[in-house]
């Protein structure tokens, strides 16, 4: 089958060996896989994300000098059933989502950035049948697919404690900054302020629910909130994640505010410690989400709650995954482009 | 009077003229007055003390390039009510202790990081009468003036949401570490594990409650830690405020926990942010305490709940207070010394 393999550092398309099916697996056709912003880095930066994984207490057996098949947020159609499937919820034909993770006698893998359970940059794939969710009827796969980046989001908006009343800032309008937009809007907070310097990003941001949206080229966010929030507390989401960005949102940061760090920086960054301190600022980090997280924002995006459609900027086959990753590193130019086996040779707008 | 002058990062011990009481102030004579490791800083950094100050919203007119007194931690006998006192709750030959501002027609002053406002590192000094707490008969005035520094450890267990059940590490056992020990004791919470180079702080950090003391050129506190403490969640307290420990916390604590900061680093400091992400780690930054918090603390010592007897390691007189800054650069040496108007040229043991 095709698959775009990660190979020290670069993608290289070809053909690769079928999924053999262990215990408790189920062979899928991928129908839609989206390709996330973590996945460039990890091209480039195998070796960092192994070492942080470890630390974050992973058994990870990644070795990101072999090779592996990236791809974690994918809908796919069931095939078969492995060994060991009996009393599963999910059946051939059936079109499914999964928290992208693996459940093996040795372990739990990261379906993605493992060396064993390929990820949905490929033609099919295998995943752990007995935790695959059935997308809901009527819902198709591209938009499925979008459930695990919009699962980020919720999750970093429940992490961040923030409640009504509460007024809230999202720096950054990636895929990720548009999913915590999406679900402060479902959670009914008010005003949302979203910044980018993409006026495409700017205009997805103002359609996920943000009531201002500003270019931070030409009014910083924090001026913005101040013009609209009053006094309301703030909840600020730093979902850039270069370099310099944390300092900028503690020292934008109003007194007694939080900072809800969702943007990936994987270099070391310089921060003022006493700036947290003159102002109290709580930081919370925040990574994935939980199963009813997940569970719950594919039932958002069933429902028409969540409407993820304008998210999708361009669909591509295999074969044109290396020109969808060179075209993401444009920004102004994509927000989500989804993997379709079959798809057009290069990144096409839906 | 004799006051040590803070001037031009240097401190000059010299007559001054006595306060003259405006609206709503009272003067006091200075019975004891705690050096604060801020007071370090801030005659070196008094630059980066406004700048601060004023990134966390005070109004701070205060100029460090002119003379100014510092000494926050304070407890003084009433001697004279000025102008527009009536009614408030003290009287002469009171000994009071205050929150270390005072309220003006002009805003608020920080005593003891003010122009107009001396603190306590002097004979006498002029406080907003209003809101001095007597000081609760049968203790005395070296105990009563270390309300404040133990109040910033109430405040850090406060704001750290540590609830029964979660266990704690405090890094760094100077007088805000062991006030953070002893506000966990208070507490109940169990394990606490504290670590310092210093064989007398970790003396003193058994005294204020810690289970378990380790030094960390021995051992890592966090090592000690999973020693003692299983799995239960853990709140990480950072007391020591030099460069790299907020990125060593981070890189120690477990997945889910939260460090608490609440030493105070003036200086750009480096992190991974990364290893917050994988983590999901919360980092409260602390700072002070409130009217509450204050009390509560005066209250705790006054019964005994609180033993801060054992922190007080030499008094010494006002033209001493350039040796006891001298000394308090030495941590294994001291840990709180008080200013005594009237007591030892140099810092001695009480």
């Amino acid at each position: 089958m095709l698959a775009a393999v990660a190979r020290h550092g670069q993608l290289v398309v070809e053909e690769v060996a079928e999924p053999a099916l262990g215990p408790g697996d189920a062979l899928v056709a991928v129908r839609a896989c989206g390709i996330c912003g973590s996945d460039l880095h990890a091209l480039v930066h195998g070796d960092a994300m192994v070492e942080m994984s470890a630390l974050g207490g992973a058994p990870s057996p990644f070795d990101p000098e072999r090779d592996f098949v990236m791809g974690h947020e994918f809908c796919a159609e069931i095939l078969e059933l492995g060994p060991e499937t009996d009393g599963v919820a999910v059946k051939p034909g059936d079109l499914v989502v999964s928290i992208p993770v693996a459940l093996t006698a040795g372990g739990i893998e990261a379906v993605g950035y493992s060396n064993t359970y390929g990820g949905g940059y490929a033609e099919r794939m295998r995943v752990t049948a007995g935790i695959c969710m059935k997308v809901p009827d009527g819902l198709d796969a591209r938009r499925a697919a979008l459930t695990e980046p919009m699962a980020v989001g919720l999750h970093a908006v429940n992490k961040s404690g923030i409640t009504a009343g509460d007024s809230a800032v999202v720096l950054g309008c990636g895929p990720i900054g548009l999913a915590a937009i999406a679900a402060l809007s479902l959670r009914g907070i008010e005003p949302i302020v979203a910044a980018d310097f993409s006026p495409r990003r700017r205009a997805l941001a103002e359609q996920m629910g943000a009531h201002v949206v500003v270019d931070p080229a030409a009014e910083p966010a924090i001026d913005a909130w101040r013009r609209v929030a009053g006094s309301r507390p703030l909840v600020m989401f730093e979902a850039v994640g270069v370099r310099g960005m944390l300092g900028a949102a503690m020292r934008d940061a109003p007194p007694q505010s939080r900072v809800v760090v969702v943007g990936v920086c994987m270099e070391v960054d310089e921060v003022r410690p006493m700036v947290g301190i003159v102002k109290e600022l709580s930081i919370q980090f925040v990574l994935g989400y939980d199963p009813m997280e997940f569970a719950s924002t594919l039932q958002a995006i069933a429902e028409g709650r969540l409407d993820v459609g304008p998210l999708v900027s361009a669909t591509v086959g295999v074969e044109g995954v290396p020109a969808a990753f060179d075209a993401l590193a444009r920004p102004d130019e994509q927000v989500k482009i989804l993997v379709e086996p079959g798809g057009p040779a290069l990144p096409t707008a839906p």
